[in-house]
């Protein structure tokens, strides 16, 4: 049973920020900060006023702007310095200044960290939780309490450890947050100390960190052991190996204990939410994340894909519907003939012609050895069935190309130059230049379809994704590029592969405006969903200007 | 207290290699069983001999030419099929003819699997389990038992999940390895099923899956309730969400439980060893990972930095040493002078000026704002400092660079032109050609320079590494591109930022080969030792030929 209340309070904006690579705007934290209240965790965290002048300036904005339908915004901060009091330190005063309900304390709980870091005695720190706690509770505030290397703590000093849960409680904080904050405990020990601590009556938070790849169970292990507030953020975000997923950590209690976090509705958006604050955070979405990754319900082995298809719920701990993920079938080389029939049936094609199946999968196989991947490139396999399925009859193309070239300098625009026929005419040169190559090339291709098809003016390249292929394929260094393209909702994927960057990059854009034109823009959709969830994979980010 | 026996089974050859986009050809599969063995697990699963055409290419190679130290080869196979027996099994006999030890059987022990994928009795799967194993044994094989969907089945019909385990003990196994095939336990749930397992008298293993993200939990859970024997891969390898990790695992077991599962010296190349593993199978290794991960001892906080410099142990669960990784302090915008000093320090500077150091921080901020990050990039950052510590006298550099210019088309063979000058000299045109456009400047580039510093025809791309910034940095897309360089063992990472990935690419060269000229060259590095390991961060592959 749920404990009541139950907290589920997000750290993404503060300590999720600790990540290496990561930065967050005051913008990129509104945004944020609007999508978990959609998913509708109980507290977010977004910064520490004072300490940082980008998060100050966040909780002033988010005053007028931030409007929450249901989570409780919380700021962050620090027990009062040595030598001053809880009314005159500045950093104090900067917390009450944030305008939130709720502050969060960080305190230390080791010893050796009050001695040696804060360079203080034992009673003083207890002095200055004491003391910030009773300031903040006397200007009506809802006061939570970081104990800080809490579990390394307790190991060394369990009595002080537990003095500043007790002078936390005592001064009327909500909660003791226990805090693995080296990240190195194991579940066993999380259940054992939580437990002792539940034991003396305070109420108790977890927050955990990676170091032992440990994170999320530790979580769950305190919360067995009876803690009522987890701390995490999305995608485990934070210094070194990360916090505990909050994305995960929902999942696993919602549907494996039943707990109810969170709507159905809003479990359903698991997946969005994580790959949009992916995107927001500037971080590739791990495609092997538990719930919400690319391929954590992506099905690869020839020898099951015939049971899958009859029963998927033997072989998916959960139906991915459920946290707005999708089942896929995996097109590669380990992938028989089975295989990439279901697929191509996925996509609307009949492929019941087992002769055609395997020259099919002969083909999908010599191509990924030269460096292709059709796992995420759903278009450019749509492309090879159809050209599979016409046989010696060529499919009719909208367009050719006969050469290109471009042209980049230290100027910082580069001109391309593409030749270009339709049907029987002979190509015609188009120019296009643009701030950088790609740019250029995709421009002079524009340049030469948009007459004919206007709708590719309104093509917008969404994602682009470089990978050098290793030793692995030769001494020959390969190029793969992977471009999503959108028009009107509606995305799709292709690949392209080369000696260079640009080379890949034009095959991969080819590939893009003749999907579009072939099977887009002609009429409704005739593709599976799974053409259209492009961009979760690993690599680089949206906007292409490259 | 560490089980006698206890076995550490890798199967990154085999399970792991159901990864999305993971693929190992025969060679590869030889390199990672050469680490794995170097590392010290007791038993390394190769593959599917007859199921799989490579893998039993793999193990009659592997007869001649894998001559393993201390490691046990293991093939993996199923029970006999439905109506033949194991003597007239043709996928027995590939499994007998792959010459190996020991043999890992699966066996279904879920009944739904039984009755609805495998389409056979309960009684019949249980004479396929005791035909193949007596069969097997008959010849001298040891046999594992892999119990496929065991803990699923085990909720379902304990009985005749328990009639699997002791069909198979008896009818010789060694082991039964309870596997959570589908990833959806916890570790509480682990360890009560175990324990159930164990106290019938049979030796058991346990195989987890991360689709909970407590892979690594569940398989110390299982060893808590009395398993002897743990399956995982290398860096968590495996299908949808991977396998547990065996890094994370014999970081955990031995650094927190004292178990010797590896010897100290095998253990301080558990990072050489991940890091390895992956450019083989070519993933990016994961920043992220415990123990191994790039990031996973990188501290970001300015707040943090001098009380880590006087005492690292009090914000590390363990020493990096130990496990060949490193302590980095990360440049970054959350950064203060202190971090900046202090990496300075590092990087063998005198930075003790604090208005100095006030001023490159602000630099340094400003530069990130643009989409710079020196995070990684210690070269360019050491650039920067250098600047900086020059004031009004600027640092000779040796070389200048007046305009670059570069033509790519269909013929797969770009064109540069780079104007160089070296000190009063003015700016002559060298021009190169190479498979794609940052080749070719590379190769003008070294035309420009190697009359006057020959070194520079040896000094080796070694990563690229291409990341498109968003919105986050403005309405124009940003281009940033890492480069490592290595030159006789030492190596170095710069950055270049452009409005496209030349021009990116091209800031990034002219940083490496001045960095190179100017600090590596010279005499002996200089610089501390993060400035050489350089390639451990996420983003694209080995090999420079874009």
């Amino acid at each position: 049973m749920i404990p009541q209340p139950f907290h589920v309070f997000d750290t993404t904006l503060r300590d999720g920020s600790q990540q290496e690579g990561l930065r967050l705007s005051v913008n990129d934290k509104l945004r944020v900060a609007g999508l978990l209240d959609d998913l509708g965790v109980t507290f977010i965290e977004g910064g520490w006023p004072g300490a940082n002048p980008n998060d100050t300036e966040f909780f002033a904005v988010a005053q007028e702007r931030l409007h929450l339908k249901k989570a409780t915004l919380v700021a962050f901060g620090a027990t009062r310095r040595v030598g001053l009091t809880a009314a005159t330190d500045p950093l104090t005063a900067a917390l009450v200044e944030a305008g939130t309900d709720v502050v969060c304390l960080v305190a230390k709980s080791h010893d050796r960290h009050v001695t040696e870091a804060l360079k203080t005695t034992l009673d003083e720190n207890l002095a200055m939780i004491d003391d910030t706690v009773t300031y903040l509770r006397g200007l009506g505030k809802r006061v939570f309490v970081d104990c800080e290397h809490f579990f390394n703590g307790y190991i060394d000093n369990p009595s002080y450890a537990l003095d500043v849960v007790k002078t936390s409680i005592d001064a009327g904080a909500e909660v003791a947050v226990l805090c693995d904050t080296n990240g190195g405990m194991l579940p066993s020990r999380v259940h054992e100390i939580v437990s002792l601590v539940v034991a003396t009556g305070a109420p108790v938070g977890v927050h955990c960190h990676n170091d032992t790849g440990c994170a999320v169970a530790n979580t769950i292990a305190g919360v067995e052991a009876g803690a009522m507030h987890i701390q995490g953020t999305i995608n485990g975000y934070g210094e070194r190996t990360g916090n505990a997923d909050l994305i995960t950590l929902i999942g696993d209690l919602q549907l494996k204990w039943d707990w109810p976090l969170v709507t159905p509705e809003a479990l359903q958006q698991l997946t969005h939410v994580s790959h949009t604050i992916a995107e927001i955070v500037n971080q590739p979405p791990a495609a092997r994340q538990p719930y919400a990754g690319s391929s954590s319900f992506a099905h690869k082995a020839g020898l099951h894909a015939s049971a899958i298809k009859v029963d998927p719920d033997l072989y998916q701990h959960i139906d991915p519907a459920i946290v707005g993920n999708d089942m896929r079938m995996l097109i590669s080389d380990m992938a028989g003939r089975a295989s990439i029939q279901i697929k191509a049936e996925q996509l609307g094609h009949d492929l019941s012609d087992r002769q055609l199946a395997s020259r099919l999968a002969d083909l999908v196989k010599r191509r990924e050895a030269q460096g292709y991947s059709y796992e995420a490139a759903d278009a450019s396999f749509d492309l090879l069935v159809r050209d599979a399925l016409a046989g010696d009859e060529p499919v009719e193309k909208p367009f050719s190309v006969a050469t290109w070239r471009v042209f980049t300098d230290h100027e910082e625009i580069s001109e391309a130059v593409v030749r270009v026929g339709f049907g029987d005419d002979t190509a015609h040169p188009f120019v296009g230049e643009g701030n950088g190559p790609v740019n250029a090339l995709d421009e002079a291709l524009r340049q030469a379809l948009s007459p004919r098809y206007h709708e590719v003016r309104e093509f917008e390249l969404t994602d682009y994704r470089v990978r050098l292929l290793g030793d692995g394929l030769g001494t020959d260094a390969t190029t793969r590029v992977l471009i999503d393209t959108r028009w009107e909702g509606l995305s799709w994927t292709t690949v392209g592969v080369g000696g260079n960057v640009i080379e890949a990059s034009w095959e991969a854009l080819v590939d893009a405006f003749t999907y579009g034109l072939t099977v887009i823009v002609p009429g409704a959709p005739t593709v599976g969903d799974h053409a259209f969830d492009g961009g979760h994979g690993q690599g680089d980010r949206q906007g292409v200007t490259v």
